[in-house]
């Protein structure tokens, strides 16, 4: 059943990809007005989602982000009008230029076909992923997880209508009814229909699709976040960052998960960052010098470097100096975001060339890895898989180029 | 074993991954100095590989694909020095623009990683991709045929000195020593040190190493690839194409295999063509309409249109219109190279636009799609992946690019 979807699927990708500019505007700003129209049925089908997920026990953060209320749905609006407003870019011809035999060529960006799209809880993600592809030519088949199966089914329902009001294949937003893990397992086989498998979830979600997947997959695992405060940061800003980092939205991939800091400032950085974690509840996990300055400090173990969090904990590590902060994040990081915090010209650039990770960042927080942060408008979600995409996924990173030549005659000598 | 060898290029690749650009030309010149100096042993290393191969009773393109001569040699010596003189691209940062919170953000290019290449015969191959990855900041773990395996150890063997020389890892080109086919399967297990494997050679090759590989794989599977010879064709510049593509080298992935025509020239056009086809040995099967009008050739079956001959025989078939050539290229194509031949302007643009392979040219030979043609410089084979790379592989291919940004204390609101 998986497959005949599938197959209904690629065959609407086609026709999405010869779709024009217009025709995906309109079927962006339809979902959006739907939306707004059909406010009461999405959220009656979300209140659905809910009073199962409470009566299965779900509670805390997964439960909240199961929820859809009307301030999630204008920001969806929101984001499917900026997509419908932004410029096209399939078609676009990239470094076009003449060859010495008078072949004009270049790169013109397509779209990639049938997108697989497997996410957990968040219903939102279902409009934003769909908005996406269908602004970048696309198909997309979405298999969500099971608690929010009656949100995501009346969302598909209202994208799929704006599809047909544009002239557009409803089948490039198709919904698997089935939740189940043996849908995920035949979704992965289908290579012949589906052309890149987007996994979005935890561990053991991306370590089953990239087990068995057999076509392409982007995806981030996790992310084990560092800032690095050199001996020459400005001790406020790194404070500022570092809470930023930890406490804005600590459940999320680009929250920050380990400091280090430099021997020489450690003494005048440590007790005032504590303070300020302290505040904010942060628990501080700390080695052996840094709970010297610290005592209030938990010792930290080995588990901790490689710690993902994803709370109110954070790591703190001393370090004698740059390359020892260079090699701890080459170690325990996971090539998703790492930050600098120095005045220091030097080893501002080094860091930016040395350090490999899909955002580098220099005095910015580690929270600004996001899609719509960066001014992608939206993202699909973060790639560290460093081919195709590294960083977060919009609209082009859904594309690829294909070689076009004008001719009058070459041929090969 | 393979391991081994495999976890001592991973850790050559991070440090040419922070080598300098003067550090990797020096190698590249010193490469191609050396394939000069050390001619005599190379060629003699060739030669006993002729000899084991005529003894094992290899003839044909196998046997004169093995061949090494001091005309080979030249030529990998000029594309090595091309390299070396070609600007520098990792390091480089594109689209860096100032977001509104003042956080300025680019594209960063830099090296994939360690790079596995299986490949057949060709020794050639083995400068050509060594130069490519050494120029890229990337290492290389080259797994040759075993009919070439002396030759490739003498040409690693120069190019691992010409690393040296220049003060680089000379790890960063390294021979898996063994050419039977477990050693393939264990650098297929090898994700954690193989950042992207790149087969070349053909489908049974294929097969075994995206079937069998962990991690991405880029390749192109075979080239059926068409000219469509349109109602308002300059006919005799079609002639010229299509001889071109079928008999420039047959052999290869980007010659011409089926020829298309519009029915409404197909008269004044299949005779001609077919003159020209003999006068060059080649082998005509076409269908009923092409065959009534060229009466000399063979009929085409359902196989033909589906095969890659490599072989001085031509697929014909007459159709009664664009639709019709469109949809036998999207049945039958392999998204390498597709040729439309017409003077007609909306046509012309709707084949480039429609029409999904790695090259589609208007009025140009097939035999275009190379790394070299296109400007490139030299490539380590073509991709009809779609992500990541599609169309030939050069330089920036073996490259990605990380996020970087400049910031001044800007945070996540």
């Amino acid at each position: 059943m998986v497959r005949e979807l599938a197959a209904r699927a690629k065959r609407a990708a086609a026709r999405m990809a010869a779709a024009g500019g217009r025709a995906k505007k309109t079927a962006l700003l339809a979902a959006a007005r739907l939306l707004e129209e059909e406010k009461d049925a999405l959220l009656a089908a979300n209140a659905e989602d809910l009073r199962a997920a409470r009566e299965a026990g779900l509670a805390g953060a997964k439960y909240d982000r199961l929820r859809l209320d009307e301030k999630t749905l204008k920001t969806l609006q929101a984001g499917l009008r900026q997509l419908a407003e932004a410029p096209e870019v399939v078609g676009e011809i990239a470094e076009m230029r003449t060859l010495e035999n008078g072949l004009q060529v270049g790169r013109m960006r397509v779209p990639l076909g049938l997108v697989g799209f497997i996410y957990e809880s968040r219903p939102g993600a279902t409009v934003e992923a769909a908005g996406l592809v269908v602004k970048s030519g696309n198909a997309i088949l979405l298999r969500g997880g099971k608690e929010a199966i009656r949100s995501n089914t009346a969302l598909v329902g209202v994208l799929r209508r704006a599809l047909r009001e544009a002239g557009l294949p409803e089948d490039a937003v198709t919904l698997v009814p089935t939740t189940d893990r043996e849908a995920v397992l035949e979704m992965l086989k289908l290579s012949e229909f589906i052309d890149v498998m987007i996994p979005r979830g935890g561990d053991a979600l991306i370590r089953l699709v990239t087990e068995h997947a057999r076509m392409p997959v982007l995806f981030h695992a996790k992310g084990v976040n560092h800032l690095y405060v050199d001996e020459d940061a400005e001790l406020e800003m790194a404070v500022r960052l570092a809470v930023n980092g930890k406490v804005q939205r600590p459940g999320v991939c680009n929250a920050l998960e380990t400091l280090l800091v430099h021997e020489r400032v450690a003494e005048a950085f440590l007790p005032p960052l504590a303070e300020a974690m302290f505040a904010h509840g942060v628990e501080l996990r700390g080695d052996e010098a840094a709970r010297a300055l610290v005592p209030e400090m938990k010792p930290a173990t080995e588990e901790d470097w490689a710690a993902e969090y994803l709370d109110l904990i954070l790591a703190v590590r001393v370090v004698p100096d740059m390359e020892a902060a260079l090699a701890h994040i080459e170690t325990y990081g996971t090539r998703h975001t790492e930050v600098i915090v120095t005045e220091n010209y030097d080893r501002a650039l080094r860091f930016l060339r040395e350090v490999d990770a899909s955002l580098v960042l220099v005095n910015a927080s580690p929270r600004l890895n996001d899609g719509f942060q960066l001014g992608l408008g939206a993202e699909i979600g973060i790639s560290t898989t460093k081919l195709h995409a590294y960083g977060p996924m919009g609209v082009r990173e859904l594309t690829t180029t294909k070689w076009v030549g004008l001719g009058s005659g070459q041929v090969r000598e």
